[in-house]
């Protein structure tokens, strides 16, 4: 799926990761570049700016491009992370944190860590159009829609093959957002107390998941490129019984990544091989910030073992709640747990949904933001650039409007808890693992426009973040 | 609430209950009706008319009124159940069953046992004169509806006041319907392997929440005319450490029985000091087929130990998914329940029926229903009687659409299986309890037009019926 220019790009990225080049190098010339890679001049320049626009490189006037030193990807991150063990398995405990946020969200607080799309980047007129059209024809809209809408299976039904996934209608099952689908997966193929292997850093709402759902976590960490590792995987299921594995493959909450073709064949490999259920978390599929959409882990799974969940909640509205799940081999426990749940999921905003894919400009919509939210991102890195102590690590996402940002001595909480006071949300680290592993990590979010309330914010949570790291070390001294 | 000349019917029908008259018995004239219980002769032929609708009495020409050989409202069973000991706790076992049963609803099967009301009997014009605004307001309805919309919670609040229920507004959480309110309160306060108190037969919902939260079911007899027998709840209690119990207090699902006031402040005691919390469903409430509305349980809550579990899916669409919750003090852990298991609930459904609450005159539209559901139950119960064998009981409900026929000595999960293969569905006894003690009973349901359709239906069902014991019986001489 990749084209030329990104193929060299990604190459050339590998090279600064594996250290071939390092911070401060000179890259070869475009000419050079072009005859080494038996690719034109053309696709050359072209990958050189790709690397320019992932902020992997620096121009300087009239002598090359060089390899920045921030290009970082949280590769010391990554070399600590390399070191640490897998976990122990253990149970959740109660968050209330996590729901706290929640309602926060909802206030008056400016919302610069959440991963909630603003209404800018939602195509309101094609939902109209949708309404008007399910108002018109509202008798579509009356009775349940279990386990789909009909119309809703086959628009994405539809979508799936578009990127690689082979199902039938009646294998779409609806759900209240991917949330719910999540749970559902997971309550359907486990048992309270069983474990569950994450990548962590993870996206919140999987940990409230397995919390819910009774569960022990066992945390795996995160290759910064690659996304889970697969090395820390195979140790785990080989020292415990593990039940299931949540992964996000695609533009990753919160590290942005995105895993490789090869690695997730490899994912899906090594768990058809066990007999352990990969559910699947797709939500930020749709929002590459370059090149084709990649494909999602369920394209590589030959044995119906990859449980596929995803929603439109980052895409067309958080409010639709509209959601699915492809069961693969467990649609029996899946759509019977959904069934006992929740009887179906609104036949209203399937139909809306469905009628949208069908006739609203669905593929058009998602250009518009993809670019948006590209460059969003790369401004809101900026801004924490500009704004932050100079050795903090920045995630370059490949997709998503989501950023990890790592400032190493500090407190992330103590940073929600004085960001809080001045009306500012952040999510802090110790949300994304069960133990307080990421206290010196929190989320930030480019999904609303880098306007200058989003200055003020950034400048006002870096002015905190340095007080308090100077405050830190005059008290050492 | 009552006006007096309900007063005096149920008063009479209470002594039929008594056996003060008996199937046979002429009543006393209106006359001496009025004079012995003090009312006026228009009062006391207004009541003579309410037992005649309620099919307690039949009128002999120039005779008088007699006491209806057919007056059942289940006192055989009722008698039976009496001496029924309270259940074992037990899991409740997997129903595969129900679930296909959902699924065959969907297809061309007629739906003669399904609680779902028709579309002829939902408020189109108004549903559509909703979604017009909520199109028109479309940004209302793209953020996570957490606990619930504002005008959502704004719209329940009042409402519940006009039930004699004081909430604020805060105090709502939004449900994908009824069923998810039941289970995330379930879920809630307890934990699996818990042991839950219901009232048998019991809404298969319910059976099924219990199932997917991993509970022990203990199963309370039914007074037929009373509801949960507080006297088998009691013993329960006693004998076991129940951790909730779930009852529909308003026209229940199957027996159509609405507990008295008495009978609910006797439930809501007992519990309280039991420290038991109770979860109401109150799905039924507001389709009652004469007199004023009968209060929610909740009504008579003074420790906010009633969790109160209501939607629209009965009244405005079942579609719709809009439900709603009032935790009491449990508000923390159910919203907690809620937000980890889907975030919210949608946010385009919730803003469409708070529209319609406040401007769409769901009042007015209930008064249509009510009147439709009663006459149809009504006709329904005439259909059975006349096509099904004599001994057969009929309830009478007060409210909805659901009547619960028994047949002694008849099998209705063959019933329903020879029915399946005439493309009919009827819901057989056995997914009313966890223990097939319900063989001989099965759910009709009058929640669509008593057409054509609907009386070769039942003529149908019927004619299997009498063929299937015909045979039995021959089978035994």
């Amino acid at each position: 799926m990749e084209t030329l220019y990104l193929s060299l790009a990604n190459k050339l990225e590998d090279l600064m990761q594996k250290g071939v080049f390092q911070a401060g190098d000179r890259l070869p010339s475009v000419r050079n570049l072009s005859h080494q890679h038996n690719v034109s001049v053309t696709t050359a320049v072209k990958a050189v700016r790709v690397l320019e626009n992932r902020g992997l490189i620096d121009v300087r006037e009239r002598s090359g491009h060089f390899v920045s030193p921030r290009n970082s990807r949280f590769q010391s991150t990554f070399e600590q992370e390399r070191e640490k063990p897998v976990s122990q398995p253990n149970l959740v405990t109660p968050m209330e944190l996590t729901q706290d946020m929640a309602v926060l969200n909802l206030g008056q607080v400016f919302p610069a860590g959440s991963a909630i799309p603003c209404d800018d980047y939602l195509p309101i007129r094609a939902l109209q159009k949708s309404m008007k059209w399910a108002t018109r024809n509202v008798r579509k809209t009356l009775d349940y829609g279990y386990p789909a809408k009909p119309e809703f299976q086959k628009a994405i039904a539809q979508r799936m093959a578009s990127l690689g996934v082979i199902c039938g209608p009646d294998d779409v099952i609806a759900t209240n957002g991917t949330q719910e689908a999540l749970v559902i997966a997971l309550r359907a193929v486990t048992q309270p107390g069983d474990i569950v292997a994450i990548a962590v850093p993870a996206y919140p709402g999987i940990l409230q998941a397995l919390q819910v759902a009774g569960l022990k976590v066992l945390e795996i960490p995160t290759h910064p490129s690659e996304g889970i590792s697969i090395e820390g995987l195979k140790f785990a299921i080989q020292q415990w019984p593990v039940s299931a594995c949540i992964v996000i493959g695609n533009h990753s909450n919160p590290m942005g990544i995105t895993m490789s073709d090869a690695h997730k064949k490899a994912l899906v490999e090594l768990l058809a091989n066990a007999h352990i259920p990969l559910i699947e978390d797709d939500v930020y599929g749709d929002l590459q910030h370059e090149g084709d959409r990649p494909a999602p882990i369920k394209a590589f799974d030959k044995t119906d073992n990859v449980i596929y969940c995803n929603s439109f909640s980052k895409t067309l509205s958080p409010g639709l709640r509209s959601g699915w799940i492809l069961p693969g081999r467990f649609a029996r426990v899946i759509s019977t747990e959904k069934y006992f749940n929740n009887l179906a999921s609104s036949s209203m905003t399937q139909v809306v949904v469905a009628h949208l894919l069908r006739e609203g400009g669905y593929e058009h919509h998602m250009r518009f933001v993809r670019h948006r939210y590209r460059s969003n991102t790369e401004q809101l890195r900026n801004l924490v650039r500009s704004h932050f102590p100079s050795d903090t690590e920045i995630t370059r996402p490949d997709g998503g409007f989501i950023i990890w940002v790592k400032v190493p001595g500090s407190d992330s909480f103590e940073l929600f808890k004085q960001c809080e006071r001045e009306n500012i949300y952040i999510a802090p680290g110790r949300l994304f693992a069960s133990a307080n592993n990421y206290d010196d990590c929190f989320r930030l979010s480019a999904s609303r426009p880098i306007d200058g309330r989003m200055e003020d914010a950034i400048k006002t949570i870096g002015r905190l973040q340095v007080g308090m790291l100077s405050h830190d070390s005059s008290e050492v001294s």
